[in-house]
């Protein structure tokens, strides 16, 4: 009963095939193998953006960094929601890779951001001001933190919020396409044609073994965007072993499939939550992640029966009462089985 | 016939074999994989190096400016040979990653530094004037790029140098499988005994996807390089695809088996080269590259017969007398073939 | 009737007197000048310190970001109240010397920390959490942006938090002396006796042209701090003109009797507010600035009488029924005037 | 007989006055006063340059590392000569500001770069090689470290190098004023009309206390330098005081009259040189810097009289035989008076 993360599961088999079946022979490196022009076609295809550039690193953390830095000058200020990925869980490589910036974090119920507090964020932000910080790129998360999935309306609501300050949009898809099996919206529907000029597009959540890919919509940063891939030291010699993953996980559209399962699987989960007059839902299930209370009473009974997960906002005390109520995060991935699922909804609904 | 890079080749049966044993199941993210800490106890065993740490990362160029950042102030100078990968192959990540820095060149016959030339430079930075950059770090890599190998006397000769002025030394060993094949010295005689405090311990080139690690002899600096990672993006989610690499590189020696191949259809290219009347050696030939001058004429007819490698040191005119003689490079790998060899063998041999 | 800023007001008679002093001759360059000598002397006498290191920069911004710079690693956390200067006022200068970084806004009434508020902050950042931002340095401002004044006592208990968790501790004191003058404390009790590590001391808004004073309490940061200052450009060339500054400003007590008559006036400023029926303070005034509400309409008049001074938190919209309460900042220095007082007082008094 | 720098010398009266005189009353900060309005319609004057844009900073170093930052991306290359003060002593303020960079030494004789040299420095950088730095910025020294002088003819030269590579240029004029006084060239001239884009333009060493004005000639880079100005710590509040001595510095052309004297000096030093049996000189003489060889004993006899100087390129060793000839660097400035001309050529022409 894995949920501590979708990271926590292996590749797909599919994914795994395309790595064994592109190591046959010498190949170009450095990114001009053959099958990193297919990616190329294939992204472009599957964005409905003939136009767009793509380049492959094996780190979320890398393709948002480095996509921000693109998008923000060393003295800019990155818009995000206050529990984002790039604020809380990068160790500040977005500040690093941008040389300075400054993560402003902006509530939001659900894991979102507003228009109304993302324009309030920006405008508060003086203009022509040489003291402060300068304005700088909007940075959303789709699915975001809270499990929750922003609809494309939403997305370009907010990217005109960013449009009326004259602000890039970076969207932080490591689960971008949990969001697209969510939503059922096209990619280029929730991406460029909503606003977005640049997307982190993971793959490694979501059966992959380790690659993103950074889709540039506007592919006037391009040169730019590989110069700092380079410096950062995230170009691969073997550069194929990126592509063939990203490939296969385009290809006849195995992404939205594993995506789709996930989905699923948590959507099974948020059943079972909803069965048990114990369980809470702390936020909407939108994707492939729930979020609920539980008695601490019930987490020691899932934990006994083999469940994992991570406690959510944060680590409680080790001890408490039985009846107190502690938050969990639950993450379903394309590896899920059910039996997993029908194991811990049996554990969920079991007497104490 | 390639020979342009190692970094050309594919990954070795036994590490891919590696890699789908690993992806059964799930398993901790980020660094903490059941695989790891066998990795670690193989490291620290293969290095005789007990209190050694060891980090992964997915390229050379990481390991490379990551090392380079823990041993090196922002002010500080990097004293590494003329023709470093650091200086010319890696866009500035060094000096990212140190925050500034500066990369000082010298010359050396070979591809090698020599102490005099080490210490002269050292020397030459004044101690105490604070109005240029500071002694920071010396940097050896093993092998060369001129395909000469280091012995671990020659080692120790420059390394007494650093200490003479209490500078830390970097071993870049993209390619330090090869050095231990071509000098039969123990991992640990090449560097922790000969006095080097880090190692970037290549995998990449050597028949691995995309791995390598780093070894801090000193684990002083663990819990920064752990954060400097992390904070460039170099930290896997799924970890285990990178400790399953270095696993079966380790295990039984293999990493040694394919370097040794390696090394092994250089010295055959060299013989091919020595008894050819128009061929003649640049460098001494240790590991798995030759380096040849060649009349034009005879490299456009092997490029005819489909050898591929790079001229040397930089691509000449397109145009050019028959008889005029141009430099090449020709790297071997661990899949290199004897047929390659030997129809390069023949094309080499063959009347224009 | 000048009360938008202490850096609006010139620089005392005998700050000026010692440039022109200074002035004949030629001086050894790069802080190697006699007069620094004497500062050092000076410092350390003030300070009871004679151990600690002092360096001069030209302007408050450089002190801070460059003493935050050699007490905080780059990927470290900066705790600072949420008004404090280094986050809202020096356009990333704290994240560009720092090299990333980040500032934690930390809230507190009358814009000074508590101990509750810093020690919740702190702990609130994971410790040994290598994706997170790690635990770095605190910064306290004496006098604060609210103008309120830290006893020694209040210091001390917040160091003891740092202390708790290993951090150092920074002054930003700008405004020092107009804290020393508030409270009667010597400058050791309020600094490295209440655990305050390293000091920015402020001479420019106190009737120097632009020095500013970094005291190395623990001189082991010391040559850090000379390389840092140099490689930020600000090491003089011709120093003797800081060190003259510096010089005359501790000699004899000028700069607490400067900023003695900067307090007093602002004390008189608070009398004329407390006597209108009108004016509500908003934070204590314990130092040389006091912060007034007024209705709109007494706003108009006081600046129609030539009273020039910012609104605060900020600029309120330009129209506006007259009876609104508008928040603003009234700044004395050495050189305002008992004429400014009176005439600012009358105009407040006067029939609108 | 101070020839160690013209840093070493005071400010000139009138420069002192000027200061003096903007001292009365409240004036605004932060590069508002009026005094920085005069400027900016004083250097627009002088360089024949309406639109150009102009600040101040206060030392060469800031100017110097702040212009360049603005004209080279993070991982570009600065093409200077390879005795210049950006890669010498500045502490890696261009890395720092530029954010990496690297700069390239290029050798050429006299202290000058030659287009010959500069072109050949910038088509060995690869064009479009994502391995490598790229090409940046070309920055010219006039005077030059070796104390010679460009014409504008030989500026326009260097520059229709770096046009052809599409390259902006620099110039670190710390010395400016000399170099004007010594062609009578005019401003523009020597600048943008002969190509420059930035230029370093300096005040202290010629009579200043602390003060480089940085002029960008194509204003479009403009609020790009106040930001980086501020967030590097280098905008004064009581920017009045940068004002005034700059206004001083170029009304009724005081720069060029203190220059003038200054180089006078230094032509009555060559003079003395050339009188001398045993004076060898090193560079042509040029402006306020003459470079000579004499015998060691010489030197003693030069110092033993009182004589103040360094040697160059670097210290000899302490002792050596009374006839070796040892190179020093003898600098005058607007201070040196005609007694310590006279006293200096006394000094070198008497018996040993």
């Amino acid at each position: 009963m894995e949920f501590a993360s979708d990271n926590a599961s292996g590749a797909a088999p599919e994914i795994l095939a395309a790595v064994m079946a592109v190591n046959a022979g010498s190949a170009p490196s450095y990114g001009t193998d053959a099958s990193m022009e297919r990616v190329r076609a294939l992204v472009r295809e599957t964005f409905e953006a003939p136009e767009a550039e793509v380049y492959l690193v094996a780190t979320g953390t890398a393709a948002n960094a480095l996509s921000l830095a693109c998008h923000c000058p060393p003295w800019g200020i990155v818009y995000a929601h206050e529990n984002a990925h790039v604020e809380h869980d990068e160790c500040g490589a977005p500040e690093f890779y941008i040389g300075g910036g400054k993560i402003r974090r902006i509530a939001g119920a659900d894991g979102k951001l507003t228009p109304e507090g993302l324009r309030a964020a920006i405008a508060e932000t003086p203009q022509g001001f040489v003291h402060g910080h300068q304005r700088g790129v909007v940075t959303l998360t789709n699915v975001t933190e809270a499990g929750t999935v922003y609809t494309p309306a939403e997305v370009a609501a907010l990217t005109a919020v960013a449009r009326d300050f004259r602000l890039p949009v970076h969207m932080d898809g490591a689960r971008f396409a949990n969001a697209i099996a969510a939503t059922g919206a096209s990619p280029a529907e929730m991406t460029w044609q909503a606003g977005v000029d640049v997307l982190s597009f993971g793959g490694t959540k979501n059966g992959c073994l380790g690659v993103e890919a950074v889709v540039l919509f506007d592919p006037a940063k391009a040169w730019e965007f590989e110069l700092r891939r380079k410096r950062g030291g995230h170009l691969f010699s073997k550069h194929r072993f990126l592509s063939a993953q990203m490939e296969a996980y385009l290809e006849g559209g195995l992404w939205l499939r594993l995506a789709g399962a996930a989905n699923a699987h948590a959507a099974a989960l948020e059943a079972a939550f909803r069965a048990s007059p114990e369980a809470e839902l702390i936020y909407p299930r939108n994707a492939n992640m729930a979020f609920a209370t539980l008695p601490r009473a019930r987490h020691r009974a899932l934990q006994a029966a083999g469940a994992h997960y991570y406690y959510w906002p944060g680590e409680p005390a080790p001890e408490g009462p039985d009846g107190e109520r502690l938050g969990a995060r639950f993450v379903t991935s394309w590896a899920t089985t059910e039996d997993e699922i029908e194991a811990f909804a049996k554990a969920l609904a079991a007497p104490l």
